[in-house]
């Protein structure tokens, strides 16, 4: 079987995508999920351009990887120096990884127009530059940027380039499509003539998207020879973006039967591509191929009527084999058998044909409607199937709650929440301050409810995001809040939705607190 | 020079996208759009199958097209009755459209699952359909579903389809690849036998995005020999959505030199796919090929230096050429260069060795690093400079605000912001209540401006977006927000962060304002 080796830019290459800004734990967790995912290369940044890429790459010394390499990313020595007293140069030794990739110039007009350097002076700097980190015990991949515009306007000088990176002792050459113009029908050609000229050499092969073909660029490139592909989860990247490693390690494993991830991996692809959408605070792309929501949707009648034979008419895969799952749009079947399957799993009693069936659906198509989104809120979407159910009632009542945001010129702004509840017949009325209006009505909450519920004390917020739904309004937008509460033991996400960003926010900490009481059996 | 037609199905296939409901109205918006665009083909919904189609061809009698035309779409004719008594099949003549679509089994999969006939029984029923409709003066061209599905599982039998629907008169053939599955090296292959097979024939093709690679197969298929692309506008549609015609055309006319939509309409690509975007409710990707915000935007210090060079060095094609421009972004990546470039387009007299220049760009460096955003909010960007350079002053000055809400069980929330300000000398108290708080915040500082500064009024805010930077710790995250405010002429973006999102929409709120008075010249 061949293999395909999968190299992964999303740290470096990605992070110039527009909009994307990663803290240096934001690149520790990914690198993370990367590993467990079974990439066998990750770029972790260029230590010499930031301090940002160095800090990283020190982090990573005490997060050993269980299959993957860490490679540090630079670009050959600058003119007019030598290349050990290059500044980037320097610090990749400092950076603490094994493998190196350095880009360097193979574009005559590049060479020209930007270096402002001779093309024998350029082939001199790419020899000099692999030279020096291999004779440093650092294994080196060379990625000819700009090779497809170089090779079509002028091949020679392109190939003297590849072949000089070779016998300077770069483990492999990699083919970079750096303004993503060029069609698949070429990159098929090109890719032909390279593996022939240079038979014995590890070929890489790195797209971006900015013709619309760089996933089919990058498989094209595998039919015809290379063993290694670059690109970035999801495609983020400068510009269009990269060539999009879901697609690409979908379609190579599961179409062409080609050695990449390890086989059991393959089903953690959406929850990877959901997890760095998060992380990038980029919006999950529903169309996206494989793993996006509506990835196996289907609305058409035709469609659904066929799919409920046999799920190949209109599936050109199983949806499970990359983690992703089947969904009928607007349809009171598919709607019915989520709500049984659910209901099945918290070992509630319901069947199809009970009247509590058709009004929860109800209530969740109604809810839905308005801008809940009970997918990334079980602990909600439990909490709505019992009180329909009758299964609990409310741990406490709310009187009323106010919380007054002061700010004073140059002073810092103070949040405050007073709050009055009753919890089992007692009225409690207390107040607390926070760090914001949700943090200061959070904060009192729990100090009115905690000598009727210590355990409260074990859990806390981890996680906050607000999501604005119908963003051409102005500020009288509806508004979503996910909360994510942890204690010792569970994870819990609950939702609230509202025109008042507020209100939404309560919603979601009383449900957020329900949760936790009836977890804990105090109802 | 090779010609090509487009089909485009954006009102029927690409209505059928997750989250797609076009009125009547919305209809005829968008095929006048794609009439001006220049597609030879308008695929305009199927009349049997629904009230508000056939609606729409009836609308489309008032309208005529200047150089596109109008097709209606239907599947064969129902098994078990003759073609002239199929209620769909009547309706279609009904249409008032010369060209009518029909799309018929192809693969026996289907045949044997889904219309539970005889393969013989299927090519029966394509061939009364089709002589049905060319019987009554119809132009038919036959979409064959499924196509290479069908052909790689049995050859034969799709072959002997497509004959039938030749033999009956159809115009055109069309290979769909209906579940989307299909690589592009087998398109190539399987189109040119295709083309081997019906040398006389036209043919289709039409390309659904499942493995990411729906543009790649409709310009091999182009190479390959079709002469006619199906696809819908930004590639909307079903499940991961159909191919999407922007980058087609524009790779077809720019780099394959063949000819499709006329000359002069390629560069209202970008505006017509906005357009589409807009009328769909769908987010503009920006990262779209060709079209999209970013499609053109550079981030990298190193890829603005080359770019100020030479535009070819980081772009694949002249943005202008489809109607799209460059940017340069403003970020700690771009360097002096993005700032120098955007001072030179505010008429701002700095050069890269004033001691400003320096000043301004550690400034954005730092605020950076805190959750600014500056590419996302250039009006905030160009206060950020003028007050540095110390091109304006503050318009008003804050002595303090309130805001307090309130919330009694089952009453609606309400929230309410008092402020005072300093204008011109003179002091304002006032008070405002809003949809929630930011909203009254909003509400409160133009009425305290408004005796001043009459223009605001003009204005509106437009979008409000909020997004956690540090998600990790609970209600005290750090928060971005970013608020588009437009008035007659303009659009401008401004951004605030802090931990309270009072705070950080206090400071979006006020750059707004500025923005707008400065641009009045009231400063």
């Amino acid at each position: 079987m061949k293999e395909v080796k999968i190299y992964d830019t999303t740290l470096r290459d990605g992070s110039q995508g527009e909009g994307i800004s990663y803290s240096v734990m934001d690149k520790v967790r990914i690198a993370k999920e990367l590993d467990l995912l079974g990439v066998q290369f990750i770029e972790g940044g260029w230590p010499g351009s930031n301090p940002k890429d160095m800090e990283f790459f020190r982090k990573m010394f005490a997060h050993k990887l269980k299959s993957a390499k860490l490679v540090a990313f630079s670009m050959t020595r600058r003119t007019n120096i030598k290349a050990e007293e290059d500044a980037n140069l320097k610090s990749l030794l400092k950076a603490g990884v094994e493998i190196i990739t350095i880009v360097g110039k193979t574009w005559d007009l590049h060479v020209r127009e930007v270096l402002k350097v001779s093309p024998e002076e350029n082939i001199q700097i790419i020899k000099d530059t692999v030279k020096f980190l291999t004779s440093k015990g650092l294994t080196i991949f060379y990625d000819a940027e700009h090779f497809f515009d170089a090779f079509r306007t002028n091949r020679d000088y392109s190939l003297a380039c590849l072949t000089a990176a070779i016998e300077a002792g770069a483990k492999a050459i990699c083919l970079c499509d750096t303004n993503g113009g060029t069609l698949t029908s070429e990159i098929s050609r090109v890719i032909g003539e390279i593996r022939q000229k240079f038979p014995g050499a590890s070929i890489g092969i790195h797209c971006h998207n900015d013709a619309g073909v760089a996933v089919a660029n990058s498989i094209a490139g595998v039919e015809a020879g290379v063993d290694m592909v670059q690109g970035t989860i999801n495609g983020i990247g400068e510009r269009c973006g990269n060539a999009d490693l879901i697609p690409i390690i979908a379609n190579l494993k599961i179409k062409l039967g080609i050695k990449c991830i390890p086989d059991g991996n393959l089903k953690n692809l959406t929850s990877v591509s959901h997890f760095i959408s998060e992380i990038s605070n980029m919006r999950v792309k529903n169309e996206q191929p494989f793993v996006g929501d509506s990835a196996f949707a289907h609305k058409g009648g035709m469609h659904i009527n066929a799919i409920v034979k046999d799920p190949h008419t209109y599936e050109h895969i199983d949806p499970t084999l990359v983690g992703n799952h089947r969904r009928i749009l607007v349809s009171e079947l598919g709607g019915k058998t989520g709500i049984l399957l659910r209901a099945k799993s918290l070992e509630l009693d319901l069947s199809k044909e009970d009247p509590q069936t058709k009004k929860i659906l109800q209530l969740v198509q109604k809810l839905e409607h308005e801008g809940y989104h009970f997918e990334a809120a079980e602990a909600s979407f439990e909490l709505l199937m019992k009180r329909a159910l009758k299964k609990y009632k409310n741990f406490f009542e709310l009187e009323s709650f106010k919380v007054v945001i002061e700010k004073h010129t140059n002073k810092k702004l103070t949040s405050e929440a007073i709050i009055k509840i009753k919890v089992r017949g007692t009225k409690e009325h207390t107040a607390a301050e926070g760090d914001g209006p949700v943090n200061a009505l959070d904060n009192a909450l729990r100090k009115a409810l905690k000598d009727f519920y210590p355990t409260l004390s074990e859990m806390h917020l981890s996680d906050f995001k607000v999501r604005v739904l119908d963003e051409k309004s102005g500020t009288a937008a509806r508004v979503r809040v996910l909360i994510q509460s942890q204690d010792e033991s569970d994870t819990w996400s609950t939702i609230g939705v509202s025109e008042n960003i507020i209100e939404a926010s309560w919603q979601a900490l009383v449900d957020s607190v329900e949760y936790k009481l009836l977890k804990d059996k105090l109802g």
